[in-house]
């Protein structure tokens, strides 16, 4: 089986590393690239084609993993050229799957939870040609959520308006306790129901979240957007709290 | 030691449980209590004094465990009698902490956090007496917060903004996933983040604050009321989201 890589950045790198089989052939192209992403395939050992013209037609498996801007242009420049499935895995709305898909022959919608990195990162799949992927169960945890391309990515928005409005509640909860002179007991009473890692998780998640408040704004304006349907009291409050 | 036990509900009876050991004596009476109460009592063995006057100078630990509503009542009718430790069990504002600590010696202001008949549940202390009451870590996870008064209060209404908050949190999430009819795979996706229980905890979570919101809402606005002086986005989000 051949897999064909657009993008060769940490999901496709982590992607690859966790796939490779003897059953499992990879290939690329240098097409477009820099030099640091050059020289990262060089060291994988991927097989390296002219153009992705050429790694979309050969592909059994065509997978597009560059970022959520460039995930409509590569489907429309290269989904033509793909005769097996399409694996979107760019972190892109459930509209601009919607979108892709009317372009793209065979799309399966993709959302990697957790870090491709860590231990335990689940694969969500949506689409109809999503049964054709599921042997990659063998090397990643991967569900298939339904026929309906755009339900992996409506469950990427879901998971982040809830983590992200939770970093909101967090950081409010926190300062209150400061203010108190009560963090530490903040935390520990927390435990007892939250579980054992909470304060260090909590104070993760509000590091991460101030850190880059800006990038979360914009997230939670898009969630917003695309939920802009449902009663979203906590989800828009966690935005104002973020722009403060 | 003898420790007296005015109010003999649900806390006093699961302390008593937990406590009672070869050096400690119970007392209470049935004055102005209900038949069911009395049986109760009657039932437990505890020694029965005529009047809860009595019991309030006979203690070296006099117990408060009534309700928020009596707790001041209680504390100024019986308080002037008791020469040791007064424990307030009620679950009181800071505020009425701070008004009982004006009519009581010996105040200190405690809060259990988990439910007092589950495994673990935590007794936090504050005041400066709470020294003398460090002993009851042999019977139940015994914290000494502080010897501010009123600080065990603060953090059970600290602990209960979070908690209520991320319930109206869970409530507006699990509405969302199931407008979209991702409800599975909305726990599924957060359940690596957080915890194996993620799905059961919220259900239960989403349940009881859905079946009690007029009493969660009343809550929420004396936790608004009390630290009224922070930013409260989320919490003023919450009772909006209740109020619904």
């Amino acid at each position: 089986m051949i897999v064909g890589l657009i993008g060769f950045g940490k999901v496709s790198q982590n992607l690859f590393k966790l796939i490779k089989s003897k059953d499992m052939e990879f290939i690329t192209s240098f097409e477009g690239r820099s030099g640091e992403t050059i020289e990262a395939i060089k060291k994988s050992g991927i097989e390296v084609l002219d153009t992705f013209e050429d790694v979309a037609s050969a592909s059994d498996i065509l997978i597009s993993a560059t970022s959520p801007k460039s995930a409509l242009d590569v489907a429309l420049k290269y989904g033509k050229y793909a005769k097996g499935i399409y694996l979107d895995l760019n972190n892109i709305s459930p509209d601009t799957t919607l979108e892709i898909d009317k372009h793209v022959s065979n799309l399966v919608d993709g959302a990697i939870i957790g870090k491709i990195d860590s231990d335990n990162p689940i694969l969500y799949l949506s689409g109809k040609n999503s049964d054709g992927l599921l042997f990659l169960n063998d090397f990643i945890t991967t569900k298939k959520i339904s026929d309906n391309v755009g339900d992996a990515a409506r469950l990427k928005l879901l998971r982040s308006a809830y983590t992200k409005t939770l970093s909101a509640l967090l950081i409010e909860s926190h300062q209150i306790a400061k203010t108190c002179n009560l963090e530490d007991e903040f935390f520990d009473a927390l435990t007892l129901t939250e579980g054992n890692d909470f304060k260090e998780k909590s104070l993760s998640r509000i590091n991460n979240t101030l850190n880059s408040s800006k990038r979360k704004s914009e997230e939670l304006e898009e969630i917003i957007d695309y939920f802009d349907n449902n009663d979203l009291t906590m989800v828009r409050a966690a935005l104002k709290k973020l722009n403060r």
